[in-house]
């Protein structure tokens, strides 16, 4: 079989003191941060940015994040973020991750899904008419799996009430797609993160959230997985599986 | 006058959508994460930094930023951090900072206060014996004021608690410098943030603050200023003195 592995686009980082977490590597919420950037320097290099969208009236919103790692970027380690885009339909596009690491060790994969909608509207709009999205379809492999549907679990088993303030909102007047990463997994303590970590994240944004917002951020474990809803009164704002393993446990990809 | 301009290091950056506040603009936490990241780079170059203080059993501890601003950053712009040692003593060191953006205009400048500590016995260290600072020093001007003492307000007019997650901690395993300042600027709204900018800000770390602690963020307006202490009980965590400018206000610095 043929595969096509153009159109795959890198951005290398190190990560320096000031941006680690208490254990000395890359926060998950960074790799949003990161993944969300990425994206959006490779959108705007292909001509289907939001410069391209902007043209229809359109948006890009960010829908869904998976990701898998076997260990995550540490203390002044090089690393490296390569994207490409998997498929498109008129609904929604797949752009997938890879994370390599000092040497070009794979440490993980990711897999986003991206809606675009009528800024007028805030209704669907369809991604048939940006046909240059057909041109940078990439075969590079994603060994991960996609993301299921997360069911919050009711009643929750922990529950911590937060109010959205200033430092909390982006560039789109809303609350920051990475901070609800973090509000997620401060629901975990400190102890817990130095014995185990994120081998798998699923993240579902359903409904965007504003400046002065109190939201509960409820949790609750189901089978392999810590399952969080950060629920505004009765509207889920977003939904989320973590899956924690313990630091020594060895992991690895199939096709790697 | 002979100025000596060397040992000035620079580092640029670019600002990315993912990085913006909600004003499009690099938000004042990020500027101190990035005071932060260059000192560390300048002093690891200049071999003045952790390694060689770990030498002798010592480590750099952040003691005040103030900083002012005629304006931040902007989306997309190119912009960039240079820093240079005023001068040092036995018991601090002084290091300064030039923010410029797109084209050279410059933004603002910083000045920061180091302190030594012993690593075990958490007692200030004595600077002299790191004789490699003497040959760093540079004339390069710095035109703010250096910080006054800031004198907490009681009553304060407004208090919020807050409880240190994971999210909050450093690498070092206390609370994050920067989160405090997003902490402080939490106080004021997104209306006074879209109809005003932090113009100068001070701030004095005065003990370190640990996962699950619950703090009160106290604040009061006082002259020209908002002064703010996070209070844990009857410990000042922190310090700070935060200067609001009408946007359409023009600043300048006298010695450009």
């Amino acid at each position: 079989m043929t595969r096509n592995y153009s159109h795959v686009y890198t951005h290398t980082y190190r990560l320096t003191a000031a941006q680690c977490n208490a254990q000395s590597e890359l926060a998950p919420a960074m790799l949003v941060q990161q993944i969300i950037e990425v994206s959006t320097e490779h959108a705007d290099l292909l001509g289907i940015g939001f410069e391209r969208l902007r043209h229809d009236d359109n948006l890009w919103v960010l829908s869904r994040i998976a990701f898998e790692m076997k260990r995550y970027p540490r203390l002044l380690e090089h690393y490296s973020l390569s994207t490409w885009i998997e498929g498109y339909n008129r609904h929604f596009s797949e752009r997938n991750f890879e994370i390599r690491g000092e040497g070009g060790e794979v440490l993980g994969y990711a897999r986003t899904v991206w809606f675009s909608i009528n800024m007028t509207t805030r209704r669907p709009a369809n991604l048939e008419s940006i046909t240059e999205i057909a041109r940078t379809i990439s075969d590079h492999p994603c060994p991960i799996e996609r993301q299921g549907k997360i069911r919050p679990v009711n009643p929750p088993q922990t529950v911590h009430n937060y109010t959205f303030m200033l430092s909390d909102i982006d560039v789109n007047r809303h609350v920051n797609s990475a901070r609800y990463v973090e509000l997620i997994l401060n629901q975990f303590t400190l102890d817990t993160f130095d014995e185990c970590f994120l081998s798998r994240f699923e993240i579902e944004y359903k409904h965007e959230c504003h400046f002065g917002k109190q939201v509960e951020v409820c949790s609750a474990f189901d089978r392999d997985a810590t399952v969080t809803a950060i629920m505004l009164a009765d509207t889920p704002i977003c939904l989320a599986r973590s899956i924690l393993t313990m630091r020594d446990k060895k992991l690895s990809f199939d096709n790697q």
